[in-house]
């Protein structure tokens, strides 16, 4: 592989369509995988093709712009786009704040020819990406800022992909680690494979490893060892929704995870943008969860690996508490402590 | 399937050879795998045909009684097969406890016709298997004592497989759990799926399957939630190695349940004989933990899920301090609390 594809693109203006890099396929191979159709983007996003809660907000927000057939795009193929889009996974908040965005400019644009509506939504998913691109770096400074005083080489471990597989930009909790890399501190990264599908061998691994940052797979349930073994300096995981009192939806693991580096007095960071907050919602109960297919765990890479029809738990997202949070690193600063106070003064303002 | 194969049998008389189901082809078909040599068994014993502490001793045992050639067991041909058998995996002790009773008994046939050493031998494999048998019953009897009061329905998390398939009889861990079955407890099992070779996933769940045992499969990154949700009355696991201060090794990620259990308030128990406890190690920073290949995790099913050429760190076993540990279940009775008095109280006799 000479040239890495984006992991969202648009090509070909205001008349061109979605290009996503198919998650499914990696580690195994970069193929790109083009989205004409509003159909199209609702699958790759529930399929997990494109998957992160930044990257499904970008996604959704360029799906908008895929025009429904030859009378061009409408105010009202516009809003149905954005009803449907925001059926296509509930947990990750950026995907409705994404489709919020899109259909307050839709509303702004009543009246406008539909061919300037198309130029302004696409104007408008472009400024959701470039948006997504600043904050991940803000995220990668700030993170780095706090980190600053880790020793070279310090161990850090995470969960799930935080990455530029997940973001329009840079990576969230994986923007943090390359930001260190670049300021010279060679983290080395304790990737959780992150079961039911794996995301963190098949794409955190797979980014480290482009990047020529160090790196360790295990299985989710090394990283107690690792721990005591005193490999982990820190832990950071990026998150998919965040209530308005710091309980943090993220990959299922995390939670656990969190548990673990409390043991072991390993601080616990979580990496997430503006726009990851749901200050909508008091706590984390009210999180809608997930759940995704038994086939996901019983037989995740192809053979049946449990007993025909055994029952299946397979909830796709966990909640991290704020007493297991050390600090949300967000694109506007670092929250710590985490309560409900601190993250109103850090996200009070308009967004 | 009509009638499950036997873990581990012997066929045929003092002439005849060892028979294994092989786990390695569970769940999908229960396939028997003949050892006609030694080689064959530690074969078998290396690549997990057979595998679970107890069950490796048996089959160990039973390996000895093997002929290595037209001339028959010799005591020479014995204490090679020992040294050799022994050589096989490093952890769980009672594959040392089975060889060094064979050893035993070879030296106490010293002078014996060599025709006489082979049926003493098998005698003592025999034994060896009967006792096993007869100490899982044991600790069913005790555990189900133990967890007498737990509600019916309640829910009893386990990691890896501790159940007859990994043992001569009827499991340690699952032994507890089939016991409280058949004094109608109806106890529900949290099945972790255990990474990276899924023995929670491809054994345990088919045992439970077949006996008709409520069970729901989980990845190992979802105990915590799982007991979070307070569906997690008491957690049950086997082990492979256990010191004399109680620290027991067991299979990876055995430790971190225990952490979450304890978070939670899940009371955390070990069940497992007499002859899995190695009183000569004081502590489990002595016990060798297995280094496995890395090929487990970074293809565990079959397609590469992980860059080619990841560094992976792939221990098979933990170690769980007994400050974790409610109680170990032993065939003798019940240790609690667990510390080196009352571990050397329970298993000071002679075993």
């Amino acid at each position: 592989m000479n040239s890495i594809p984006a992991t969202v693109r648009w090509e070909d203006g205001v008349d061109g369509h979605l290009v996503l890099l198919d998650q499914t396929r990696l580690p195994g191979e970069a193929v790109e995988l083009h989205c004409r159709t509003v159909e199209d983007v609702w699958q790759a996003i529930r399929r997990l093709a494109v998957r992160g809660a930044p990257a499904i907000g970008v996604a959704a927000a360029y799906g908008v712009c895929l025009s429904p057939g030859p009378r061009g795009l409408t105010f009202d193929s516009v809003l149905a786009a954005c009803d449907y889009l925001a059926t296509s996974r509930p947990t990750a908040v950026n995907l409705f704040w994404a489709l919020d965005r899109m259909r307050a400019l839709a509303r702004a644009c009543e009246g406008v020819a539909d061919g300037e509506l198309a130029e302004r939504l696409l104007a408008e998913a472009r400024a959701i990406h470039a948006d997504d691109v600043a904050k991940c770096a803000a995220i990668a400074r700030h993170g780095a800022d706090l980190l600053a005083d880790l020793p070279p080489g310090s161990g850090i471990l995470t969960h799930c992909n935080a990455g530029a597989l997940a973001t329009g930009g840079d990576g969230t909790a994986l923007g943090v680690v390359f930001e260190l890399a670049r300021r010279g501190k060679r983290p080395h990264v304790w990737v959780d494979e992150t079961r039911p599908l794996l995301q963190g061998a098949r794409l955190t691994a797979w980014e480290l490893v482009q990047r020529g940052v160090g790196c360790t797979l295990i299985c989710d349930s090394m990283a107690a060892e690792v721990m005591r073994e005193g490999r982990v300096a820190a832990a950071v995981v990026g998150a998919d929704r965040i209530a308005a009192n710091g309980d943090a939806a993220n990959k299922i693991g995390t939670y656990g995870a969190a548990l673990l580096a409390a043991a072991h007095d390993v601080p616990f960071y979580v990496a997430a943008p503006a726009n990851t907050f749901d200050l909508s919602i008091a706590s984390g109960d009210l999180i809608p969860i997930e759940q995704r297919p038994a086939a996901e765990v019983a037989s995740g890479s192809g053979p049946l690996t449990a007993p025909a029809g055994v029952a299946v738990y397979n909830p796709a997202f966990d909640v991290t508490p704020p007493r297991l949070i050390r600090s949300i690193i967000t694109d506007r600063g670092v929250i710590q402590p985490v309560n409900r106070d601190t993250v109103a003064r850090m996200l009070g303002r308009s967004r």
